[in-house]
Parts: structure tokens; sequence; C-alpha cells
């Protein structure tokens, strides 16, 4: 195998393969990037198993070949190189190591046997849509958030992609939930996603999929089956495995007939739930929510430090149903609001009861929240 | 006590003060500011019993007394109010708590007893003297790298500052050292410091004073005793107690006569160390000089990953004495040079004693490193 690549392109490839690459040291070749010229082709790859990320590109290719290397120290390298030069690859076959060379710069590295190297294959993909990388980018960060993070409810542990009835027809939903909050975002379905399955696309699939598509490639193709979903994003194909679980029936903790609506500045709102929450210092800082016609009083209260209070009125409110109170945590309600655009709105049925969050701006998205006693 | 203040100032100051707050909750008090209103004049201060700062700020003040309330708080609570705004603080006396209020946000903190709050003084101070704040930062940035962590040896724990006789006169001068290397930078005997006693100044107050000396005062007041050190730095007055214990002659270990002297441009030789370094993950990695004439060749080995190798020839270094192998830590390497602005100079001896290192265009600093076996 050997090769000649622009260190910024080579760069960049390494980037996306060495955040998946394993980085415990329990399966060494895991830790590998396979590089790999055929047909005057390079792809480089990586694994760990649950998600592998093949990209292709663009070099001056001089001789075909595999090798595996590892992929952070390749990373970090190539990271140090100075912009602007070109690097050779070089692996003469089998067990001799793999020459890299930038001007005046020369390293060897350890190879592991090529045939080591797991593939991890999608196997047949009987659905395919395309999606804009925009909507995706919507569907995502509107709910991660969300995820949960208690490894015994594995089931939770990723979105839950699937088309259900919507109000105006059967939608394409992404949902997360970590049983104290809820996020539903929907989108027009696809064509080509009618049939698809539902799916839980695990979280660390998410995240790696969320860089990529900040890279400026203006679709994704999407794929997938009971068991894989494969997204292509510009020269870079991910595939992972699904989360083998059955996701909850959501719909039955979204409450129906919530009428106390309470509408509020987005900005004004978190700002003020950062300040009065900033009184305590708990993980799980509760901040109550005092509500009057037209009036919302936030408050805190931490028995070491004291206490915190400030006022929205009718220039920031409109609420006209009856007076109550309800708790929620200040990061549970930030982690909200982080998503709204500019207006929020709050749908309460009593204190003690799920309550509905949506963007004023954007009804495709559903929040719900469990209150905290305060 | 009752005041107002422009939020802003007031951030800036409690930024001062909550990083020399102690966070560990052991004496409570020591969590908090002491606000003073007295005679129409505002200070805030901060002390962990090792630094006391002491900060004058512009307020409309409207009733003299004292309070003091938590400092992180008060900073978090500070940090979030929108700009601009203006700030009440209003202690009605004992225990009542302090009331802040800021448009429509009132928050009330718990106080300490006033009387409670250590007052750290700093007793007569008989060395007075006038620095620059550009030089006090060159004295600092150019040693603290080499402080030493180890607890057990607390005599190097700071930077020992002292007059001593240079080349052209008596000197004053910074040095700290951890054993592996030394850094020895020196400045005129500013009018006022002939007499001072050698003191050793402890890290932290170095980590203090060097971010008050980036907020734009030109000179910086230090006064110091034999126990005690104080900076004045615009309305901020850092007052710290001195390591006692006594710091080695270091003059022992700066070799004499090293006379095989590399030249290196600075950023030729760091990046080459970085990405020679970047083959091996361990925390200490070795990177091998090979010197020639007029060549430097930068090398390192990881039995797991493979070799790194580098060569910077008669474009990059000059050299011509007996050619020879030496070792360093990468990172202690690039400590020194981070520190340099465009050329370095080595020093060596042969391959297992000390080396000395200098920036060629300021003859004022000097750093010693032990080479390591390689």
């Amino acid at each position: 195998m050997k090769l000649k690549a622009d260190r910024a392109t080579l760069l960049k490839a390494l980037a996306h393969i060495q955040s998946v690459a394993e980085k415990r040291n329990t399966i060494p070749i895991l830790a590998n990037v396979l590089i790999n010229v055929a047909d005057g082709r390079l792809t480089l790859t990586a694994t760990d198993m649950e998600i592998a990320v093949v990209e292709e590109i663009g070099a001056e290719t001089a001789r075909n070949g595999a090798v595996t290397a590892p992929a952070a120290v390749l990373h970090e390298i190539v990271r140090k190189l100075p912009d602007g030069v070109a690097v050779e690859l070089d692996h003469a076959g089998g067990d001799a190591p793999l020459a890299l060379r930038a001007g005046r710069y020369t390293t060897s590295l350890n190879v592991l046997d090529v045939d080591d190297f797991p593939s991890m294959t999608a196997g047949t993909l009987p659905n395919h849509f395309t999606v804009p990388a925009a909507v995706l980018r919507g569907l995502i960060d509107r709910t991660r958030f969300a995820i949960s993070t208690e490894e015994t409810r594995y089931y939770l542990n990723g979105i839950y992609l699937h088309v259900a009835a919507g109000d105006t027809g059967p939608m394409l939903r992404a949902v997360a939930t970590d049983g104290h909050r809820l996020a539903r975002v929907e989108t027009e379905v696809p064509s080509g996603a009618e049939e698809m399955p539902g799916v839980i696309v695990p979280r660390k699939t998410i995240a790696e999929l969320r860089k990529l598509l900040d890279e400026g490639a203006e679709d994704v193709v999407v794929g997938l089956s009971d068991t894989r979903i494969q997204f292509s994003v510009g020269p870079v194909t991910l595939t992972s495995k699904l989360i083998d679980g059955t996701f909850p029936e959501y719909d039955r903790v979204i409450p129906r007939g919530n009428d106390r609506i309470l509408r509020v500045g987005k900005k004004d709102f978190s700002d003020a739930v950062a300040r009065v929450a900033a009184i305590s210092q708990e993980r799980s800082r509760p901040v109550k929510l005092s509500i009057g016609r037209n009036l919302l009083t936030l408050s805190a209260v931490s028995p070491d430090q004291g206490t915190a209070k400030e006022e929205l009125d009718e220039n920031h409110v409109t609420y006209d149903a009856e007076p109550m109170e309800i708790g929620f945590q200040a990061r549970y309600l930030n982690d909200i609001t982080d998503q709204i655009e500019r207006d929020v709105e709050f749908a309460f049925s009593d204190s003690s009861a799920p309550t509905i969050v949506r963007d004023v701006a954007s009804p495709s998205a559903l929040y719900v929240l469990m209150p905290m006693r305060v």
C-alpha cells in the first residue's frame, strides 16, 4: 500500500476515525484504523464493534494494499504536522511497519494483521430514505438531552426513531426520555421511510452523527433494517447497531387536557431560572414557579445559603387560569428552553402532574416534564 | 450597611474574591466575602488564611456597616444578572440576612458573624518597591512552570525572589525548580528592594497575582517582610504568607563551562519535539537529540506504537562541536521553549550532565534541564 495525501484532508478523516476507534485497550485492533487502497481509492475504517465509520478520501495512490495502525497516534501525528504538507504512507505488506513521511519527519508505526480487523457489515438494509442534514440536526438537538444514562434501562439509552400518526397524518418522530422528562420532535415522513421499523439509535451513534452533520453536507442518506442503521454524510458512512429493546409506549405519559396555559419569553425565563437557582449548590436545584394572572414568580431556597426570587410581570408573561405553584429541576427546565427559539408555552394540569412544554414558534416539538415537590 | 454598585464593577471584584475564598467547607466563614462600608468606601475581602485579597470598589454607599456572605454564591448570582443593571446590597445588621436587589430579582443570603472573619494583617513591611507589571509578568511566566508540586519539598513550592550578584551587579532574581529543571530570570533591582530578604512566594499567590497582572495596571507596589508579601495592583491588595523554609543553593546546580553550543529556531524545534513525542503515550515521553555538524535529529521510540524521527538541517540549526546524543522529557523541553521568543540556545557538557538552555534574544533568563537516559 502506498499513497500520498494532503495533510488537511487526512486530518479531517482521522478526526472522525479516532473518535469511533476504541480507546480502552481490551481488544488492541479496535484502537487501529484500517487503511485500504483498492482500485486507486483510499478508504479509512474504524469500529468499536457497535459503530463503524468508513471514509473515502482523495489521495494519490501508488500501490494497492491494506494495513491497520494505531488511530489515536496517527491522528495526533498528522495534527501536529504543518498545514499544507503532503503526507506519504507506505507499507510493504505483512508485518512490516507502516512508514509515514512528511518533509523531514518520518515515523514507523507498528501494525496489526488486517485479517483480524473486524468487519461490521450492515447486512441488507430494506429501508432507504434521504433527509436534509438540517432536519436531522433538529431532530437530534431537540431530543438528545433527554436520553437516559441509566445503563439498566438500556432501551432508553438512545433516540427512538419511528413513524407514527401525527395530527395531520403519519410523521417521522424522534423521541427520548429518562423518566423525568420526555422530548418528542416530528417531521414529515421522507419518501422511502413509510414502512421503516421503529428503531432505537444509541447515544454514541447520535453523538458521532451529530458531529458529521456540521460539516456541510446538505442531505443524509439513511438506510436501515431491524438491527442496523446507516448514515451516509458526504464521504463518510456511519453504520451502527441498534438497541435491541422495546421503547416504552411514550404516548401514554403525554397528558391530554392540560389547560392552564403560561406563555413566557424564553430568554427572560431561562435567565431568571439560572439566577434563582444560583442560590443553591445542589445538583438537582429545584425552582418553584408561583403563577398568578400575568405574573410569574420564580423562587428557590437553600437551607445553607438563603433564598432567591425573581418576578416576571405582564410585560413578559401571559396567564389567566387559576393561580398555582409548581416546582421543577432548574437544569431540566433549561435543557428544554435551550432548544426553544423565542417564546415558551407551558400547559399545566396541577402541581403534581406532568407538564407540557412547547416552542410557540415550532409546533413540531413537544416536551413533557415531571414536577418535583418544592 | 447599604450600597448600590454597578453589576460589572461588582462582578470583576467578586471574581478576584471568590478565587481566593476557600472552596472546601472546613471553616465555613472562609467561604465568605467580607463586605465593608466605612466612611462611604466599599471594600471586599476574602482570605484562606494563607492569602488575603482586599479590593476597594466604586459604589453609591448609603449606610456604613459590615457583613459576610457566601462568596461563590454571590459571584454566581452577580454573574447571571444582566449587564448594566444596578445591584443594591442591604444589610440591617447582626444576624439579619443580606438582601441583594437588582431589577425584579431579589435574594436573601445567610450571613456569618463579621467578628469571626479572620483578619490577615501584613504586619510591618520594611521593604517597599515598585515594579512594572510587565516585568513582574516576565519573572513569573518564565519561572512558574518549574515550581515543584511535591508537598514534601514545601520549600520548592513557590518562586524564590531575592537579590543576588549578577554578571553586571546586583539583580532581582526569580528562581523555581523541581529538581528536574530550574528556571532563573533576573531584572534590575528596583529602588527600595536592595535590602529585601530572600523570600519564597507560594504557588497559589503567584497564580492569583498573575491573573491581576492582566488587568491593565502599569505598576505593582510590593511590600515585604520576612514572613509576608503584599502586592498592590490597581484597586486590589493581595497579601500572602511566605513559605517558611530555605531555598536550596541553586547556583551550585548551574553548570559552568558547558561549551557545546546548539542553536535552533524555537518553533521548528518545539513542533518537531511535539511530533516526535506523539508516537508515545507515556506521560514522561523521552525525546532523543542526536546532534552533528549543523544537523539535529530528534527521535522517539514507543515499544507499542513504533518510532518517529525528524531532522532539522543547517537551515534551522547551527552546531560545530563534537557529535553527541542526549535525551530529555518532551514536556520539559516544551515548557522551556514556550517561554522563548525566537531562537533557542543549548549549552551541553555531555549526555548525562545538566544542560543550559537560553533564549538568544533575552539573556535575562536561564534554564537548566537534567537529561534522561534514552
